[in-house]
C-alpha cells in the first residue's frame, strides 16, 4: 500500500510540481457553447488536462472543490464523477475538496462517500467537532492509504474570528488545533494534513515550523496563492525556514489556472491554463 | 414571504409537535428486499411519510442526513432528492444536515446547492471558517426564507476538544460561536438557529438562555435525543428556563425513529416509526 505522503513525494517529482490544480467550475467562464453543465465542465477540465498532458506539465495533484461542482445538481456531480476518473487515468493525486466533518456515525459514512464513492485519493474536513468526528477518515486513511487535510488556518478574512482566537494560555486556536492533528496522526504515517493558507505568511511559517517537529510528516495544503493574492516564491521561503521534504506539500491555485484564458485574451482556454501553470511552477521554482 | 421561524412555528402547532424526523438510511437495516437502494431508501422514507399523514401524525420537521444518502453514491442521492420532494409535498420543513461551510464563494455555491438543487428549507454549516463563510447563507436566506443552523455546542464526545475550550476571559468557546451567531443574524429574522447538542443540559441551558436575550429568535436544533442518550422530557425542562416560544426549536431523532421497527419486534416498519413518533411527542409533553 502506498501511503498518502508517499503518492504525494512520488508525483511532485514524476510532475516536477508542488502545484495543487484547483478545479473550480463557473459555467458562465467556461467557453464552450454546446450541451449541457456535465459535458461543459467535464469537457473544459478533460481538455485541460489532455493539453497538460501532452505539453508534459501535469500539476502535482488536482482539487476539485465539491460546492461548485454541487451547485450544478446531478449534472455538476456527474461531471466530478468524470473529472475524477480522467486526473486518475493519469495518476494524478485527487483531492477532493468537500469540507466533511460529523459525528462518528456520519463521518464514517463520509468517508465511503469521498473513498469508495468519489474514489477521491484525499479529502479536507472540518475540526470544530473535535476527535470523533475525525478519527473515520483517519481509520479508513490508514487501511487505504488515503489522505484526509484537517481545516487548520485557512486563508479567509474570516479564519480570524475563531481560528485567531488566544485559548488557554494565550496559545492561539489554530495551533490547538495543529496538535491535535498531530495527535490523530501519530499513527497515520504522513496520511493526516492541515490546510494551512497561504495570505498570512507569518502563520503559515510558525505552523509549519511546528509541524516539522512532529514524528511523521504532516502534509500541507496551502489556499491562497493567486486570485486571493499571495506569491508562491513567498510561501515556499516560508516552508524552506522547517520543512525538508517540501514534496509532500501543495500549492493550490484554482480561478488562476481554470480561466487563464480571460487574462491572456485568447479562445485556447486549455493552452491558456498549460502556461499559467507552468509559470506558477516557475514561480514556485523548485524543480 | 414565510420566514423560517415562522415555518417551524406554523409547522409545530399544525402537526402538533416539536419533533424533528432525522432521516439516516442504512441500507442493512431497511427491511425492503426489492430494488437498488435508491429505490429502498425512497421507497421506506415514503412508507413512513405516508403511514405518519395517514395517522395524522407528521412531525415538526424532517433532517436528512447528507453523508448517510450520499455513501451510496447517485442511487443514495437520487434517493435524497426523492425523499425531500415528499417532505415537502406534505409540506414539512425540510433541514439538510449537511454540514457546509467554506470560504465567501464557495459557500454561496454550497447555498445553491442545499437551497436552488436540494430545494431544503434549511441547512446546518460549519462555524470554524467565520464570518465569510457564513454570510453567503445568511443573506440566501433574508431573500428567501430560508434557515441556516450553525453548529455551535455538538452532541458528540469530542465536541470538548475545542468547543469548550477557554478562549480570551475564559468564556468558552461556544458561547463566543453563539455571540457571533447572535451578531450574524441581526438582520435575519430569525432565520438564523444553532445547533445545541441534547447531551449536556446545563450547557444547553446556558446557550438557550443566552439567545433568549437576543433581538430575533434563534432556532435551536437539538440532537442527540434516544440513541445518544438523553431524554425528551429533560430537553424541554431546559428550554423552558428561558423559552417564550418553544416552537421555533426542534428536538431530534433519528435512528429510534427510522428504525423502530427493530425494537418494537414487528415486520411493520412504517407503523413502528409512527408508534416511536408519537411517544416522541408524548415524552416532548407539549400539545
Amino acid at each position: 500500500m502506498t501511503e498518502w505522503s508517499e503518492s504525494l513525494e512520488h508525483a511532485a517529482k514524476q510532475n516536477k510540481s508542488l502545484a495543487c490544480f484547483g478545479l473550480d467550475p463557473v459555467i458562465e467562464r467556461i467557453p464552450i457553447k454546446e450541451g449541457n453543465a456535465e459535458q461543459k465542465i467535464a469537457g473544459f477540465y478533460g481538455e485541460i488536462l489532455d493539453a497538460c498532458e501532452a505539453e508534459d506539465c501535469l500539476p502535482g495533484a488536482v482539487k476539485p472543490n465539491y460546492a461548485f461542482f454541487a451547485q450544478y445538481g446531478f449534472e455538476g456531480l456527474r461531471a466530478l464523477k468524470a473529472v475524477v476518473d480522467r486526473a486518475r487515468k493519469t495518476k494524478l493525486p485527487v483531492i477532493l475538496d468537500a469540507k466533511r466533518g460529523d459525528i462518528g456515525n456520519s463521518s464514517k459514512a463520509y468517508a465511503h462517500e469521498v473513498f469508495g464513492f468519489w474514489q477521491a485519493d484525499a479529502v479536507t474536513i472540518a475540526p470544530y467537532m473535535g476527535s470523533d468526528s475525525v478519527k473515520p477518515f483517519i481509520e479508513f486513511s490508514e487501511r487505504h492509504g488515503k489522505g484526509v487535510y484537517v481545516l487548520n488556518r485557512t486563508s479567509n478574512a474570516g479564519a480570524k474570528d475563531f481560528q485567531d482566537l488566544p485559548v488557554g494560555g494565550g496559545k492561539k486556536l489554530y495551533l490547538v488545533v495543529a496538535e491535535k492533528i498531530v495527535e490523530w496522526g501519530l499513527h497515520a504515517k504522513g496520511n493526516l494534513g492541515a490546510v494551512v493558507g497561504a495570505t498570512s505568511l507569518d502563520e503559515l511559517a510558525e505552523i509549519n515550523s511546528f509541524y516539522a517537529k512532529a514524528k511523521n510528516p504532516v502534509p500541507l495544503l496551502i489556499p491562497g496563492v493567486g486570485a486571493q493574492g499571495a506569491k508562491a516564491g513567498d510561501v515556499v521561503a516560508a516552508l524552506k525556514k522547517a520543512s525538508k521534504n517540501l514534496a509532500v506539500h501543495r500549492i493550490n491555485s484554482s480561478s488562476e489556472l481554470n480561466y487563464a484564458y480571460e487574462k491572456q485574451g485568447t479562445s485556447d482556454y486549455a493552452g491558456a491554463s498549460v502556461k499559467a501553470l507552468k509559470h506558477l511552477n516557475k514561480d514556485i521554482g523548485l524543480f
